[in-house]
């Protein structure tokens, strides 16, 4: 069988290892067609620091056998009839959430990456059929038009791809935070959502410094735009900056030897700290003495609403 | 010697466990008075959780010998030559801090208490003349007039005392994180400080909730105007509520066993969960996927400023 009875991906069988894990080229049938869904034939796949947490079985139980991605850019080439917001034909992406209620008060307030409904592009059970969800190392993927945004020309698909998870990530929390003119935003971490979230935080024109482990990184965010580095290995490297932050955005990937109250201290009263990534592990301690010097607030950040992507619904 | 060269207060000698605590009655030399200090002749002092964490050494090291108490009713006996907020032979109130530069950022944006330059009330140290400051369990206290607000007829000194420091640290995380008309508040705790939350919460229009762990203050919560009562001790507290609340406040002293991840489930998208507590020993895990839920923040409050208490600057 082939398209459009089945879609074919690179699928891992079960849990391992970044070294040990075993791509293996199948076919699996994709979720039954709806009036609001779009085919995609993708061109581009980004690869997102959740594609190996999901796979290494460091998030904690999947379904298996699993092809993972969910920075997709392809073309339309199936629309279902009520689809009103995706032209087929037309270059679009898709990232890490492919369907929402768009019913609930979270739908209705542009909070729908928080909908109780919501499923990932990839390993979401669709209880009436059984079937998994499988991401973009494949062939083709189906998703709500919702979740299905067009690309403008001026993008090529492999700059667009990363956007549609690392970027959306990073801007949401950003637009959500007020990061503007005026602010001074801290980006903690330059790798994938990172970079996006220097670029993006300059583009939106706030203050911006990266706030990394060691200096390798400096040179790439000052191209960037930033106005400023601060490496954690200096020694006192907060002690000039506290009480002045407005935002820090954390992408760290990882907890460990993480010195939460360190950063903490960066922000100015109110000032915010908001994680979008997802750590393996146990949690950070969060000590209220931190807290209480600045009276600042932690938080995280879960993907980004269509709004946000788009503004209101654009048909290119 | 006495007033004025010596205010007279119950001090105890060093930290101990509360059934071992010795208050003595000592005199002891007040900081210089200065042109901006009101002297008190102390009426009533309410009794705070933080002068027991202070006398414990539960919150660390302190300086010893120690007066403790600040919610602080009295008469302003004396004032400096500069003093244009309070007039001689009023009734007022001190709480929790009496210092502040009022030239920083923080003070000219009415957050005071988050000025590197506080001073709390008790156990602080000036350091030019070595002078440690001491509570209200005494006969006289001095403070800068930033700090020491005129007390209304209508409330009794017992009234007023506790709202001093309890009451403000209630108040101002209510009105800074939006409580009002519309919605959904929940209160954490329900002994000092939690009931004063019950109660202005109640009077700011929102529907509040107490959160106990047992039934026995229910009674209590329903008087103080409460809409609900959730006891964390019954299966399934949490369930019925999740993503409803705006805001919770948390006034609890321990974080012994406290499953912080059943409180945020509570919270809307962005909602926040807002300890004024400062419980001793470590922290609380807060890992990230209690945050992500619903992308909630958990933040901290600090008392509150003048703004808080009195409006624009006000004679009495």
């Amino acid at each position: 069988m082939v398209y459009p009875d089945t879609f074919t991906g690179f699928q891992v069988s079960g849990p391992a290892p970044a070294e040990k894990l075993d791509f293996t080229k199948q076919e699996y049938k994709p979720k039954p067609f709806e009036d609001y869904d779009v085919d995609i034939k993708i061109e581009a796949c980004g690869i997102c620091g959740s594609d190996l947490h999901t796979i290494s079985g460091g998030w904690g139980k999947q379904h298996f056998p699993l092809c993972v991605g969910h920075e997709i850019i392809g073309t339309a080439i199936r629309v279902g009839p009520k689809v009103t917001l995706i032209k087929e034909g037309s270059r679009v992406g898709v990232g890490a959430q492919s369907y929402s209620c768009l019913d609930c008060r979270q739908c209705k307030n542009d909070n729908e990456t928080y909908c109780v409904h919501q499923r990932d592009t990839y390993g979401a059970l669709w209880e009436s059929t059984g079937i998994v969800s499988q991401g973009g190392y494949s062939s083709h993927v189906r998703a709500h038009e919702h979740w299905v945004f067009p690309i403008p020309d001026a993008l090529t698909s492999v700059q667009a791809a990363p956007m549609l998870c690392a970027g959306l990530t990073a801007y949401s929390p950003l637009v959500r935070n007020g990061a503007g003119k005026g602010k001074k935003v801290g980006i903690v971490g330059m790798g994938g959502i990172g970079h996006f979230g220097v670029l993006f935080s300059v583009a939106l024109g706030a203050e911006t410094w990266v706030i990394s482990r060691s200096h390798a990184k400096e040179a790439d965010a000052m191209k960037m735009g930033a106005t400023g580095f601060l490496a954690t290995q200096d020694k006192e490297w907060n002690e000039a900056h506290k009480m002045t932050f407005d935002l820090i955005i954390n992408t760290a990937n990882s907890l460990e030897g993480f010195d939460l109250g360190a950063y903490l201290s960066l922000l100015d009263v109110h000032g915010r700290f908001i994680s979008v990534g997802l750590p393996e592990g146990s949690g950070a301690e969060v000590r209220a003495q931190d807290l209480l010097g600045n009276g600042c607030l932690i938080g995280a950040s879960h993907l980004g609403s269509r709004r946000e992507v788009w503004g209101e619904s654009v048909v290119l």
